[in-house]
């Protein structure tokens, strides 16, 4: 088990879907900073199920509570543990298939590596872990937004088949506000509602879809990031593939480089009276493992939901075949609620390496 | 800086391009295996530039020393130095570029984050620290495959926009025999030859190509990977994103999982016998992070190499525009050279999780 | 901040004295380790103030809570956190001192690092911070109890300038019931009544004493100990040292074997049948950084409470000389309750090392 | 094995004694700094075997070479890499005691470890692999030095029963040519001449004495250290116990803290006009882990050299007993050589502080 992310910004979290709650201590985070409690849990809001048809019913109301590291709303240097009680233990949902690994689930694989089996299935491969991420991302984002101006949006770019489109512009001014004026959490407002129809249609198929999430991050400054195996980017996919159901990541053009010429694809240099920009950013702000000054772009590939009402022919540990009918209450798509997921773990990667940058 | 990899099974890489030599330490490989030293320096050989017309014409004849950890072929337990030397140092090739940071090269970048360029202009961003990687992956790699049976095989997949393909069965016998085969190291012959071509057009174009390297790790045990942030495939996607030029990453499915429903998607499960079994593998082999048995499977994406000698409109580091034209040898197209440094990091991540994983 | 100990076994501490609470996060426990919660408490007890008139008369009544890791009593392999809330919170009592920093506090150095200063004025240096220690300690000593057998004891071998003497054979069989037999925490009886009355006096005089605690881990095996820097004997200085007003340690001999020649101090080996055994334990059982077989034996020398109630003269943060008489209600002498943050301290480092032990 | 040492300033060490070479890899020294090769040289040269005819006669010629991370005698920001090449390799004097193992050597312990036993007997046990750590602290001496003026001098403080005494405005004012007037490294001459003859009378008994090294580290800023687990006294105590020999760790007042009261121990503050100041220095500069500003000051151990000519009854491997004369030339006293590897612990444990202090 490795529940510790970041080097000098290093953030635990801890806890089990049916115990009793989840959370993060954050150790380094510097003395000083302003956090607003009330960001924190805008943030876990919108990570809430229920929020929407779309999602699941189940209610959370996840309340954060902060145990240590904050006094008069200042941060004192010292380890800022987060807590999140659960109130909604309902293990009873999982029992049934105590005998049985849910496709493509975690429960297997951590039987196998664990040799023990918790109520919740997959233990800490619940999605309910990402709540203390999210919450440890917002102190990391109100630092970084405060000590460097950083913004981090992060929007739903596909579901299913359906992409969404912005222009330069968009991008270029695009808020959380533009990103949640729809409930599927994508900005392109036609294409919003393609995805929403989508995402009810596989709801009443008893099925479930996957997505991508693109993310930006303004207002980096030149130099983060460090080479050769800490480079921006890496810990970036490493932060990425590490959020549940995450089975892709590109930075800047991606896949899609493969394609291009290293004479359409580079980013050519251009001043701009104080630094150096480029005219184009198909590195996705990033060069060599460092930041260019340049919007960091990236995004991730979301494996539709694995736990569906659909039956499935599937085998029990005992190797005999069964059909298994999932009950319970799930979400066809995690991809609205895994939009602050996505910048959590971009703002704890950021605020790392902003404190392992020396500006001596 | 940061040039150490891995957790337990620990990898240091050391050396500039144009210094004394490049190398790597490897702290943490168990006492007692035996690791061929030719085996490392065929690996080396594969990643060497001027095997083919494909690659750079330098001739950088690598060879590996051993510096310490290995007595009579067998490693002591103790740090495992290898060292290649540097025979071919031609910095005055770059001094012409000095005040001009290269267009999508890490020049920039590490200017900005060192407030100091060497010689070799990316300092640490150059290709030649592969070498060094290669070198101790081949170590990694050599101990997966004596204690494990882990067989790790990659191969170039895409070049520009022509895709090999592979069917199942070809998959499943695939050497790196089969990948050597052909000289762009795609072992879909027919797809090799258009690949070479595009290459070679490139080439005549003063341009470079972009492509994609898949790999396929077998045998793999069930239980390898530390959730929550060190899953397998966030530290694949790290160590993989970690590579010069490399753009993305894709476990399994990757981004076409974001078009797949539930139903379509899930590795339902299937008794062999002994252990549970997935009819499908959609998942890569892993699942919350831990590998289930079966085999790994994962793409990366490179993008085209930045140093051409078309001409390019971009600025010195004062913000004059420019026109550059690089002079020099270099690759149109790393993906062949590339294959056995995927290899060598997929080697590291996993020798690494072995270690990790506890089997009381 | 650092607050993370170990490599493998990874015990996170968090907790201001006033703020809300105290407490450990402890990621890698291997799963399935039974895990007392009456076994922590009862360390916890031996740690709280206000056991016997040597001590503190404050009434802590720490009640430590699990908010995750444990199922059915047994570790799950996931994070296990543990918390214990603050009752009672009385920053006023320091408030006082807002202007001055106390000498041998840390409230100086505090300010000077984080440019910040709590409440309670040394931030995580209170006393308080060690309470999450012998919890987590206690989580470590079960598993290498249940695991290995490995027992540990620690007593106070000297307060002031009164030392215990104990025999080898009263070494051999010393329990921690022995060692609670006096509230001073020293075995040998007589000597126990000496120091009680030493801290009495010290108490009536409004000063302090230091003292040196003793330690011995019995039937840890051979093996454990990861040269070159994270040596057995190193890691355990430096948990040791990591205790608040810890000056000194000493392994085995400790700074008697500067007086003695190398015929006198050489453990020579002994056959006992099964494996080596040495005649002497001056190595206090570990060679060359590892474990040898041999009971692990160590001193630590603390420094009188810096907390006293005598008049001083000394400083304000503007530098104008004050007197200083310390209020509410301080130990005269640590020592007897820091006797099970030693043990827990040995029991972090040796869990670790179990775990980076590989028995391929 | 764990051979890295720091988490910012990060030195990895390699090498066995009858090996290729010993070197070190330094990961994370800013850039631009200047480093004097003569500097490193001297240093080892302070360490060398066969100086005096305290020493062994062994002649090393130990040459530095730099492999990587310097151009034009600046840190380029990337790895250093420093390598010492084995002139003097003689396996045979060991191979005589291959199946008995050394008394209070390492043989035994890494046999158990690791399952192999190499050439060397104590494989990286062995007292070369310190040339490591004087060439790479060395270089972060030389960044304290110009960064922030820091001085670190050690010197022999104790041999045998003989102990050096200085006074306060001799320690003040203490220099390295202080310190190698004498052949023992120790400033106080009178003692100086009786630690030498003790020495020569332990040779010619064919037996080995211990003592104790003591160290002051100058214009230490206020503010360095990582409470809670990564104190600036924790870590120094970690790195002065790893060294190979090493018994105990003291700072400042030490044990001798043991028998004061708070009243004596305690160092009262002072103006100076800027900054705060203590009266005394029984914390050794360091207060809750943190520097305050005043000389930083501690005390090593080191246990009589373990291999001696005198005859001593001991145990082959199968248990049988024999009779052991240790052939080959060995230090009858390693302390005066010992001072240099202390400086060198200082100055990496120092380094890798400074650059985990954040001045925001």
């Amino acid at each position: 088990m490795s529940s510790t992310f970041g080097t000098l910004f290093k953030t635990t979290t801890f806890g089990e879907s049916h115990g009793s709650g989840v959370g993060a201590v954050i150790d380094g985070c510097p003395a000083g900073v302003k956090i607003s409690l009330s960001e924190i849990q805008a943030q876990l809001e919108r990570r809430r199920p229920g929020q929407s048809r779309l999602t699941t019913s189940r209610q959370e109301g996840d309340q954060v509570e902060i145990l240590s590291g904050l006094e008069n709303g200042l941060t004192l240097g010292t380890p800022i543990t987060l807590l999140v009680r659960n109130l909604n233990q309902k293990p009873s949902d999982y029992r049934k298939m105590a005998n049985t690994p849910r496709p493509s689930h975690a429960d297997y694989t951590y039987r196998e590596k664990y040799g023990i089996t918790s109520q919740s299935g997959g233990g800490r491969a619940s999605a309910r872990e990402t709540l203390a991420r999210v919450a440890a991302g917002s102190v990391a984002e109100q630092f970084l937004s405060l000590a460097f101006g950083v913004e981090i949006v992060a929007w739903v770019s596909q579901v299913g088949s359906v992409e969404g489109v912005l222009s330069e512009s968009e991008l270029e001014t695009l808020l959380r506000y533009d990103v949640d004026f729809s409930a599927v959490r994508c900005p392109d407002r036609q294409k919003a509602n393609l995805m929403s129809a989508a995402i009810e249609k596989a709801a009443a198929d008893k099925d479930s879809l996957g997505g991508v999430i693109s993310c930006l991050c303004r207002r980096v400054p030149a130099g983060w990031g460090e080479p050769v195996f800490d480079k921006l980017d890496a810990l970036l996919a490493q932060a990425m593939i590490s959020i549940p159901a995450a089975k892709g990541f590109a930075l800047g053009s991606g896949f899609a480089a493969a394609t291009m010429t290293g004479s359409e694809h580079n980013d050519c240099f251009v001043g701009n009276g104080v630094k150096l920009g480029t005219k184009t950013n198909f590195s996705g702000g990033v060069q060599g493992g460092i930041s260019n000054g340049q919007s960091i772009t990236f995004a991730v590939a979301f494996k539709p939901v694995p736990t569906i009402g659909k039956a499935q022919k599937t085998a029990d540990y005992e190797g005999h075949e069964i059909v298994l009918e999932a009950k319970g209450r799930h979400d066809p798509c995690v991809l609205p609620r895994a939009v602050p997921i996505v910048e959590a773990m971009a703002a704890l990667t950021l605020a790392d390496l902003a404190l392992r940058q020396r500006r001596l």
